[in-house]
């Protein structure tokens, strides 16, 4: 049985304080183990967790969902971090190192001239739309993929909350969002030509697209390359959103991998190793129409996003880490569709292999999913249907994690052979499986 | 003469690398000291900042744009920040301070109950707006002051780019903003309760009123009151911005000192004295509608920014450091009225004490803004036509800072008296007033 602890008990109180409990839907407990989940960190370094109890778990599970590809508390980049704090990490000056990063990310993307940098990924995506109409002159846009919180993206599910379902998480509601901007944002979905091609002819004013390059599929021969064109045809700005996929597969931008140049890419989550960074990257045409309009903020000016950032990039060029826990996370995902073979279950694997995400394909997936994330928790382990890997996920670190596993799935094998309710086995009610308000 | 170094030629290649130059409009250099100004920090502590050439300045000036009321780097502050990071500043779980920051927070505050947190002030005002209407299930906000970048606020300029030019600065033009939301947000002026009357009078679907509770002048008698009671009477959502009042005349927002409370309000500038973090406080009832929409970021899940704050208003209480603000802040205001009484010279000053501007009643006031500040560079000063009071703003410095202002003043009155034209004392070009394109 898990013992329940001061994390629990924090979790508690929390949700009397803060709406929703916390500041990121995956980190709510109740998308992992409700109820048991240890919710809180005492301290993090490596992929080891601490909780508020003392109690350590690996992290075989989403790292901070995804900005930790160096591992929690890299000495490099933390030592950058401590300099800042030494030396103030703000002043009435700006910092020198927002022009070091900045001409940085423009080396490593030659079609890149110019960047502005924010402070979480929903701005990032904020500063690029705005910059985007405004240098295109017009409203509409495009988009496919998760770009945030903000108005201008959640306005695709006004009037129908499910427009955003394949993007984003089902059934968000849009409440609070401007119904005026009803229409501004139209979905479309990966890897089909056809559909964008013809949103594009029955949209005259559509002046942005915006896309992951690539989230649980690769692109189709030519996909990529098909986007590209109609934007240069129809002078449409086109946005890469690298807030999740950017130096996981190369260093920058997962485009650089397909050979398809936006006008302007986002980055974010591993920018920076767990500190506050992301950056908007662009051609300097489209850039520079950031001039005719307003966006400004004073943390934008805190030195800690920039020094972190360019002291990670060093890390990661030299330990080449996206090829590591590219490497890595294949590893991982053949561990897995061994288990599921082994134990005659159908594991369906989505995500590109740094951000590898499984499901079994049996109708009780969710409670299936509680009960590996709970029995790998009294294991020590976090764990769930996801691994974000970093440079700390050895092989050693990885069988370690699949001997432990496999146990557990010989368990939901024999359940789902013998059509057994494996909520028998659970401690605590199922994990939730997307957006949900919170009693 | 001011000697160019190597701040001013990092400028110089920054706004080939980032459109505008910088990340907020009031720390270019053009707002200041055009081809002139240091621009760059290499280090700041307590009030001295030291450029990139080893050069080191008194800060009696913007502090950073107000975030360091208790100076740069108050040990204590850092001393939780390097804690944080020794600990680990990220996790897949979350940090324990930020429900500690809630709970302050609301201490703080009799009316309110919940928060939420992000790390911009302009992020903290779309979450606020988002609530707020999400919770009144209305559209429309008036809103009178400033309040950042976002479109929702931005889109007042959309036809007429001067709406917005008594609350933020002259002339911003909307670029980039949907038109879709012309009209959904209505500028209203400060102490003009007939206006707001006539407003919501003429607008049945505004939700929400959003405004600094004071900027430039006290609230007339009964203002605040009555906004107070027509938000009552209309079941209008009402929000004071106090990103950048907050923390400077009271302990939380200054609407305690008026004993008028809003249903919510925001904190950010002052929070975690030059750490990121930025605070949404309201009640139950209205943020708890933050759960019928979708409102979360990664990096708002880091832990400097709360553990910062925590140990910021920890300094706060013991120093009681917004008194000492106030009352700094309000002997620079009588030196600086002293100095134009000796000179002939019409001193206007406005803003709360702890936010002190002034400026000179004559047509040359740019040019003489200028010189000010130029002057007071060759001294080893940071300053120009306003000082942001901290802690380390003693009386021995304030007497220095005005013994070194003296000559300057005594310049401008002859000038300004023999109607000469102090552009032949200027070395660079005069400041700019405004948002301006740059080349």
């Amino acid at each position: 049985m898990i013992k329940k602890g001061k994390g629990q008990e924090l979790y508690e109180k929390a949700k009397t304080l803060i709406p929703g409990g916390t500041m990121l839907l995956s980190k709510r407990p109740e998308m992992h183990l409700p109820e048991l989940w240890p919710s809180y960190y005492s301290a993090a370094k490596g992929i080891t967790v601490t909780d508020l109890d003392g109690r350590e778990y690996l992290d075989m599970y989403i790292m901070g969902i995804g900005p930790n590809t160096l591992g929690y508390g890299h000495p490099s980049v933390d030592a950058a971090v401590n300099q800042v704090i030494s030396k103030g990490n703000m002043s009435t000056f700006n910092c020198p190192e927002e022009v070091q990063l900045a001409e940085k990310l423009v080396e490593l993307h030659s079609w890149g001239e110019m960047v502005r940098f924010a402070r979480s990924g929903g701005e990032a995506n904020a500063i690029a739309i705005r910059i985007a109409r405004a240098a295109s002159g017009r409203d509409k846009v495009a988009i496919c993929g998760y770009h945030g919180w903000h108005d201008w993206y959640m306005s695709a599910n006004i009037a129908d909350d499910s427009r955003l379902d394949g993007h984003l998480l089902p059934g968000l509601q849009p409440a609070g969002v401007p119904r005026a901007l009803m229409g501004s944002t139209i979905p479309f979905s990966y890897n089909n030509l056809d559909e964008i091609t013809e949103i594009i002819k029955s949209t005259p004013d559509l002046g942005v697209i915006k896309m992951e390059v690539t989230r649980n599929e690769d692109p189709k021969p030519g996909y990529l390359e098909g986007i590209r064109k109609l934007c240069n045809e129809h002078g449409i700005v086109l946005i890469f959103d690298e807030c999740t996929s950017g130096f996981r597969e190369t260093f920058g931008g997962i485009h650089l991998k397909y050979g398809v140049n936006p006008d302007m890419c986002m980055f974010g989550k591993a920018l920076g190793n767990g500190y506050a960074i992301t950056a908007v990257l662009g051609k300097k045409e489209i850039m520079e129409a950031a001039q005719k309009t307003f966006i400004s903020s004073t943390f934008w000016t805190e030195r800690i996003g920039p020094a972190a950032d360019l002291a990670a990039l060093e890390v990661m060029e030299q330990t080449k880490s996206w090829d590591f826990i590219t490497t890595q996370g294949i590893k991982i995902r053949n561990g897995w569709r061994k288990l599921g073979e082994e134990n005659n279950l159908v594991v369906n694997i989505s995500g590109i292999p740094a951000l590898s995400t499984y499901n079994l394909e049996t109708p009780q997936w969710l409670e299936y999913k509680t009960f590996i994330t709970q029995e790998m928790l009294k294991k020590g382990y976090l764990a769930g249907s996801s691994v974000y890997t970093c440079i700390k996920h050895t092989d050693k670190v990885i069988d370690d994690y699949l001997e432990q596993l496999e146990p557990i799935f010989k368990t939901i094998g024999s359940y789902y052979k013998n059509e057994r309710d494996i909520s028998e086995l659970l401690e605590g009610p199922k994990s939730h499986g997307g957006f949900k308000r919170l009693n």
